[in-house]
């Protein structure tokens, strides 16, 4: 049926992820076509893309790029290497779509064929599942893999260093459990991850009281993890960030604002191999 | 004599002045080479090395990369355009340089000819003297320029977002008092320069107590700063952090780390035209 055609048409697994997510065969693309890099999305008008882009230059461990739509086109994307198929479309290759307006939720959609125009501006952006199969990988599952649950997300006390019209953000973390002794191997293992979040911004129980988190138990987004003996939390920077970015500029943002569903992310044809070159020029 | 000698072998005003620094003929390079982009210092052993680059890539803010040594050569700095006359070593081209043992500060050095091995790698980090030209031609002169003092500095909360051997540190941040009526212009003025500290990173009495920053006429670094009737601080990040993140590693650190004495800068051959060049690969 739909995947069989699907499966014909697709040039590379990722590819074929993204044909699934177009015709919202798919509802959460954790796990799916290993070894991609999976993508946050941010779209914004013109006339805040260069505020945001130096937003995300200025805080690459929370918002690293990973590419950018080229001349408004929602078919083109910079560099050539995040998306090598011809047949793209960032309005509808997201499983699912959230709308802001003055920097307020308003909706989910399913795809943004009708309200992208050529002023818009799209925003690729590194996503913490591409470590957490390396993690895996390595015997250090995450505990919300393990418990199929999501990870727990915090709001940090952080700075977004500031941007143009991109004030007084602060950075999201998320918080995986790990035994004290597995920490270095854990830092080490999600180090080389430089586009997508990393090593740990912290770690341990001082860790959390430095981000300013007080309650492990009541993330502020996703579902509290389950901690065993002995296990202390671990934190990353989270993609849910730049989201927070739009909110924390309000209604200095003129026009619609749109990002993915979280956990709804978009396969990119960057692999685990251009992890080296998407560092930095120098 | 000396300064004659040395116009008439130099291929361009900032090589003049790094020839000018290996003669140690100034001890300050501020206002030097107008245009020219001038540069921090720090030299590692190898095996630290790949951590602090990581360490400067995610914290670009405070430590803009503008160049690295290339094979232990202190001759060759990539990429190409940061130093472009074939006449350049590393060891002399600062006026003054800084010894550094398990973290912590030894001495003072004129150069380092006779300490540096093929093992070391030096990396250059942008400067805030590049923007405070870009101030002063706005109308927007720093106070400390116009009272002959240095720079006031200080500790603040905000995280050094940790990479291997580095962790535990702070970034440090500069002040200028200005306007609250200036405070948009004095932003835009500043923004280009991403590799150099860019645009702030707060202001205001809200700003300095955000940073953790409780008195402003004791800077932990510099001198204070005389306020005007209605100023308020404007902080940028500050190119002392990698020193404080040399502190912060302390004895995980093994063998000699070099730095450039504060105020004593590399004028590199990167000019305000290659600003938008060095902003990153995406």
């Amino acid at each position: 049926m739909g995947s069989i055609a699907v499966e014909s048409s697709a040039s590379s697994p990722a590819h074929h992820a993204r044909l699934l997510s177009r015709q919202n065969h798919i509802t959460n693309t954790a796990g799916l076509a290993p070894g991609y890099l999976q993508a946050n999305l941010l779209i914004l008008p013109s006339k805040h893309a260069q505020d945001f882009h130096n937003l995300c230059l200025r805080n690459p461990v929370s918002c690293p790029l990973l590419g950018i739509t080229l001349n408004g086109d929602p078919h083109s994307v910079r560099p050539k290497g995040c998306i090598k198929s011809a047949d793209f479309d960032i309005r509808t290759d997201f499983p699912a779509y959230r709308v802001y307006k003055n920097g307020k939720f308003v909706k989910n959609r399913r795809d943004l064929t009708d309200v992208w125009t050529s002023d818009y501006v799209g925003f690729l952006i590194g996503c913490s599942f591409s470590f957490e199969d390396a993690l895996a990988a390595a015997g250090l599952q995450p505990r919300h893999q393990k418990t199929g649950t999501i990870v727990a997300m915090y709001r940090s006390n952080i700075p977004l260093l500031p941007a143009g019209v991109f004030t007084g953000g602060k950075c999201i973390v998320s918080m995986r459990p790990y035994k004290p002794e597995d920490i270095e191997r854990v830092r080490e293992v999600t180090r080389p991850f430089l586009s997508t979040h990393g090593e740990p911004v912290a770690w341990g129980w001082d860790g959390a009281k430095e981000l300013g988190i007080e309650n492990i138990g009541s993330p502020d987004f996703g579902e509290p993890q389950v901690f065993e003996d002995g296990e202390i939390p671990v934190f990353w920077a989270c993609g849910v960030t730049p989201q927070m970015a739009v909110e924390s500029a309000g209604d200095k943002l003129d026009g619609l604002v749109f990002s993915h569903e979280p956990g709804n992310m978009l396969v990119t044809d960057w692999t685990i191999d251009d992890l080296e070159r998407l560092k930095g020029s120098i």
